[in-house]
């Protein structure tokens, strides 16, 4: 499949359509995902603040450092370029001039809640006084969350590379290996198998009692034969990530542990087959819950059943309870119940599911049944 | 050395002293590296805010997933705990109750503008109307720019690792290489040396044309002979970053690439020599800054001379025009001038320095002189 040289035009109109409906007069983005999405352009968040405005029947305006203007001179569409320099005590004029030329105070401006920083929040404020910020969660999440072919492709690579990183490494696994020195094969794997080098998240390696924290981080602790094993690990290929858990066991396990990766094991299953085009993220939520609420495992599944993925480690369509949202073609998300048994092991299984026009497939797809490694 | 298993209690009196000095009446944390400062807590940025609370004479308080409260459990000193559940329509009260309990509405209350966001924000000015949230960059920059003998250690090891990795990779590089599988056989021999996987930047790798832009990110570019080659890369050990660079000839060079890469060497030994206690930052940036300005080149050096390292990639001080911040022992920083000639190439020689109680050292060593790779 070949790139589209300039996909961002067409992105950046769907924006403004999505910002009039829900009463937008302008978008403030600062380097993340979204900026991405919408310009190819790609800074790293540091303490110098980088802003791009978009409003409709405008080009994008962007304010940034002097040093960075190349990226913007190479961009494929117009943009209006308010660069500043290396004194900070600068910035504020300039930003005050991108705005005046957007004649954006008093206006309603959309941010991204989980990007924008007080840092720029507040540069924003101060050329703009009498503008409003609020969330463009929202019509962020809307033009982001239908994947078009080219992303889905991105996606199932992501996986592939991850899929395979693990298999090259499951071989060596054994008691005595620590958590931490599984991860840091398993991260050398995903860089040989293809992955970018900006992970979206570093694997979570966990074994015993580790286990039964979700996010634990990987420790010293050498596994020991009756351990459960969690890996959760993805990659990530042209900026599209992919995030799978798979639970081992390291030798004979109890048979209560045993009996809770079979749980997951139905509940994952589930989730899978619940989920389709128009039906409610919570319908998705309750077919993998009630599975473990059916076996009184209920208060040991401790978060939602699962998240959406793309350019981001979490984003939408949040899989939980409450949340009406219908899922759509083109939409991707995690599913991936857990049972959690505190001091003694958690078992997770989590796959990455795609909404297709006749229901749903998932992107990966190794056995998710109980492996013993030794 | 051994490691202190509760670094964080002196810490903490050491910030409320330095909030008490800058008139403010308590700092709120959202996560990242000021945070593991002060706490040792780890959390990923994502959609589930997180902050923490600190008040002279109160206990950190913590509002943050139920999901994560093994990670407040294990801490080794005491916090007063808000979980949140899995709704995000419940979070405001929490942080609301957390609030109260601290009896911060009204107050003056720090936050990170690198670091906190939107999301947290609105919570915290939701939660507590009638307080003041402003910027504590100075006091947080206070607590953390002169590092204890540990995080040195730290930082030693994380530039050792580096320049082992840079090491393993130079005798592969020869023209048709591209520049991206040059970052890719660093990041493999960084992660073989030891580093941590969470690196605090993916190298930069540019040649020919493309090391005219500082921030360049890796192309698919092959290398051709006559290239000017930038390689600007960092490892991370326990949490403790480094950041070096070194620019190389790929066979021979045109006549004034060559002299530009030796004014850039002179640049950056002034800059070292002049670096000590009781010096400004902006004398430092002088002092490399004459050398290339005496050489005629001054436009075309577009960047201050270096930023503080530790933590973080970017810290302070920042060795720039217009500090008049004195450098102290214990301050580590970069020292990285460059020349840039946009559409034929650029040099830019960047070593990491520790201000020490005589004078300052270098803690990268690797030869500074133009190489030639074939």
């Amino acid at each position: 499949m070949s790139q589209d040289p300039d996909p961002y035009t067409h992105r950046q109109a769907r924006l403004s359509a999505a910002l009039q409906r829900t009463g937008l007069e302008a978008l403030a983005l600062n380097p993340g995902p979204s900026l991405v999405y919408l310009t190819g352009l790609n800074f790293h968040l540091m303490e110098r603040p980088v802003i791009a405005i978009f409003a409709p029947q405008a080009a994008p305006t962007l304010v940034m450092p002097e040093l960075e203007t190349a990226k913007a001179a190479a961009l494929p569409f117009p943009a209006q370029v308010f660069p500043y320099g290396e004194d900070p005590s600068t910035w504020q004029e300039v930003f005050k001039r991108a705005m005046q030329a957007g004649s954006l105070d008093g206006r309603q401006i959309g941010v991204e809640p989980t990007r924008l920083r007080f840092l720029e929040l507040r540069f924003l404020e101060g050329a703009a006084p009498a503008a409003h910020f609020v969330s463009a969660e929202q019509p962020l999440a809307e033009l982001r969350m239908c994947k078009d072919e080219q992303e889905i492709a991105h996606m199932r690579r992501a996986v592939q590379i991850a899929q395979q990183a693990l298999q090259a490494v499951l071989p060596q696994i054994k008691p005595g290996l620590t958590e931490r020195q599984i991860a840091g094969e398993l991260t050398l794997q995903l860089l040989k198998a293809g992955s970018e080098a900006e992970f979206p998240f570093a694997p979570i390696v966990s074994g015993g009692p580790n286990s039964a924290n979700p996010h634990a981080a990987p420790s010293d602790r050498p596994l020991q034969t009756g351990d459960l094993l969690v890996i959760d690990w993805g990659a990530i290929y042209q900026g599209y990530i992919s995030d799978i858990t798979r639970t081992f066991a390291i030798g004979p396990l109890e048979d209560e542990l045993a009996a809770i990766h079979r749980i997951v094991e139905q509940a994952n299953a589930a989730g899978r087959a619940a989920a389709g085009p128009g039906v409610t993220a919570e319908a998705v939520d309750q077919a993998a819950r009630q599975v473990i609420e059916a076996a009184s495992y209920g208060p040991y599944f401790i978060h939602r059943t699962g998240h959406g993925i793309g350019m981001e480690g979490h984003e939408g369509p949040y899989i939980r309870t409450g949340s009406q949202l219908r899922l759509q073609p083109g939409m991707t998300f995690t599913i991936e119940p857990g049972i959690y048994l505190p001091g003694r092991g958690g078992v997770r299984i989590e796959d990455d599911m795609l909404i297709t026009p006749q229901g749903a497939a998932s992107l990966s797809d190794l056995p998710r049944g109980l492996t013993h490694l030794e």
